[in-house]
Formats: C-alpha cells, sequence, structure tokens
C-alpha cells in the first residue's frame, strides 16, 4: 500500500525564489548561476524545469560564458547595433508623462527597451537534472542590466518533482 | 488523514488555452497581456510556469512595455536591422513552389522569417504566482506580427499546482 | 473510490532525453524536430510543457522554418550583423589563457558567442498537447551551430501529465 505515503514522483513540486540586488548599470552583466543553483537546491527539485526570470522591461537573462573580453565583445556590438546617441521616441513619452524618475527623465532609456526587445524574451528556461541547473561547461546564468544603475529582482520558478 | 482528500499541492495541473484573431499586419504590436492572465486565473493554477507560445514562423510573443512611443522605436530598429527591400532567397522560394498564398508570393515574407530569428525563441516563459503572471510593473505580453495582416492565434501552456 | 488507484492527470511526469552529435560547423542548421517529437511520444506526456534545450555557449535552438533559401537569408544577415573578420577580446583570452582546443585558438569564436547572445534564449520552450510539440504548419525545431564543426548534444526535458 503506497497510499499514506505516495510515490515522491507522483507529486508536482513548485518552488518561487526571488533576489533583489542593486546593479552596476552601462551594460553590467552579472554572474547569479551560483545563487539559481542555490535555489533549485533549496527547491528539493530532482527533476524539472527552472524559469530564471526578469521582471524588468530594460534587463534580461541570458546563458552564456561569464568571460571579461567576451562581455566587452558583446556590449561593443550591442552599442553598435542599438546607439544610445539617437533619438527614441520613448524618451519623449517618458519625459511628457512624468511618471518616471527625474535620472529617467534627463537621461532616457529608449535603447535599453530596445535591446531588450531585440535580445529576446525576459529569462531562460533550463532543465534541472539531479537537483542541478543542466549548464554545460562553459555556461553561466547572467543578469544583464541594459539601463542605468538601479534596483533590480530575479525570480526563479522551479517546476518538477 | 489527508489520504482521502490529497493535498492540493501534489496534484499537476496542466492547462492549455488558445486564442484566435486576425493582426493588423506591418509590424504590429499587440497588448495580449489580460486575456493571457485570464486563461492563467481559468487554469486554477496557483504556482507553476506560463509558456506563451507563438506557432507561427513570422510572429513572436515578447514581454516589454506597451507604449507607443518605444513600439514606434523598437519597429524602426527593427526595419534598419532586417531591410524588407532586399534580395531574399525565401521569397523565390516561395513563389517557386506557389505553396503559399498569392499576397505570399507577391509580397514575400523572407525579411519577416529573418525578423523572427534574429528576436529570438517564438514564446515567452513566466513565472505564475498567486494565481497571476509575475509580470514587472511595467511589462506586458507582447504578440508581434512581423509579417501582413494575417490569421493568427497564440498558445498558453500552464502547468503547476 | 479513486484513492488506491489516483487519476493520471495528478501525476507529474518528468522525461529527460540528450542527444549527442556532430555539427557541420559554419552557421549549418539542423532540423531536430522528429527527434524532439519522438522524445516527447517516449515520455508518455499528453500535456505539459517541452525545454528543447543547447548546453552549449555558441549555439542555440530555435523555432522556424527548415527552407534552404531562408537559412541562406538569415546566415546571410547574421553575418552581416556579427562580421567573424574584426577584433573579439574573447579569441585573445582563449589564446593567452590556452584553456581551448588547438583549432579555437587559431581561428577563435568570439563572433560566435556574440551571435549566440544576441539570437536569445539557448533553448525553446514549446507546449505539449495530445503527447505532441504544439508547433504551427511550418514549424520546425532547429539547432543552430554558430561554431565550427563540433561534437554537440541536445537535450529535451518535459514537465506535464
Amino acid at each position: 500500500m503506497d497510499r499514506a505515503k505516495p510515490k515522491k514522483a507522483f507529486r508536482v513540486k513548485v518552488h518561487a525564489h526571488e533576489t533583489h540586488f542593486r546593479t552596476a548599470g552601462g551594460l553590467h552583466i552579472q554572474d547569479i548561476t551560483d545563487e539559481v543553483n542555490a535555489a533549485v537546491a533549496d527547491s528539493g527539485i530532482k527533476d524539472g524545469i527552472a524559469c530564471v526570470y526578469s521582471p524588468h522591461t530594460t534587463c534580461c537573462v541570458r546563458v552564456n560564458e561569464f568571460e571579461s573580453g567576451f562581455l566587452e565583445d558583446f556590449t561593443t556590438m550591442l552599442r553598435k547595433l542599438v546607439p544610445s546617441d539617437t533619438y527614441y521616441a520613448h524618451d519623449d513619452w517618458d519625459r511628457r508623462t512624468e511618471n518616471v524618475c527625474p535620472e529617467d527623465m534627463e537621461i532616457g532609456n529608449g535603447h535599453s527597451h530596445c535591446m531588450s526587445m531585440l535580445l529576446g524574451s525576459a529569462g531562460e528556461s533550463i532543465p534541472v537534472r539531479d537537483g542541478e541547473l543542466a549548464l554545460g561547461q562553459w555556461q553561466r546564468v547572467l543578469f544583464l542590466e541594459l539601463d542605468r544603475e538601479r534596483d533590480r529582482r530575479w525570480l526563479v520558478q522551479v517546476v518538477g518533482s
């Protein structure tokens, strides 16, 4: 009889984690892999999917190598594709409506929104196996700040068994 | 004894939703947040992951701000990165095989495919918490039409408990 | 009484699949749809989410049409946006640290990393319905090699019931 103690594999587990921090701004990229893996370990979930998510419109979570040369190459490329020193209608709107903070009205973050849409989805979904993110040898989970220095947070939602 | 009525947390729920609509074409971006949240509410799932998905090769689902200035900035940038007035081998193929509708053979949508691949994944995975999408203050779920005016649909698949 | 034999819908299933292969290099794109669908069928999962994932930093998994004209258009566009014949600080780092294989030190793959970050997330999450990927008519699951010819693998993680 396994009714009193159902098999672990039949139970779905959902685990929610959230980290708050302050970014450095200026296309700063932070390695959050260890914290995400710690959240996965806390969840007790052995097999499933982890959704690592940025709830901000001018940030995103990406998986790649955390190596300073590459990060420099990448930010150079991104600034070339989406220059900040051009006109953005979004910055006019922010100034007109005044519903953003004074720093944003002055500097503008229209280019940060465009960068974020170009880079793709807000988060990354990563398989969880044997209680860990199934990352490849060089893969790290990165939080990309595409805007100025700000208070930010990222979420992990793990679903599995 | 909780055997007769197992704890809700142990049951996995999977909910499937689909919306059909006609897009406006010409890089039209539509805010579908309220409908996606309604589908999440219908699911009865309190905690999990929602996968909002475009089953089309020249559309995608993205999360960002729904503000007309930004949408104008973004479409201007995208048209510059992926111009429509250049040669696309895909358009030749469509014309040669004649297995697309006459409008497509005339106008061509090679650039729409390239835009869609550049923008990234077909859908967005978003954490569900307390029965709602865990969107940030400015985040909205957007359906991007990168092709002409067409009949389209988007899916939400919610998995959790 | 359904206590002794709980309803199938209440059980969560998690299925892990992995395929190893050698890519052709040179922005080679491979259609892996049939193998991914076979893995979904093997899982016995009827409704859920499939996360198809590349554990490599210079590859990604994308969903789009598998048509040679389009693939030619796309790789032409990508090479223009992220040229390989320019300086990449990452290549210097690889050469300096000597912790990559000789081919990488000679050719360099800084541009491959940049392409991969630009294209977005490492994988794609796709709804599973009636035991199959809920792909649209023209959608195929594609594995993109952005680097030279290499040994690679892709993962599928299916969660559902």
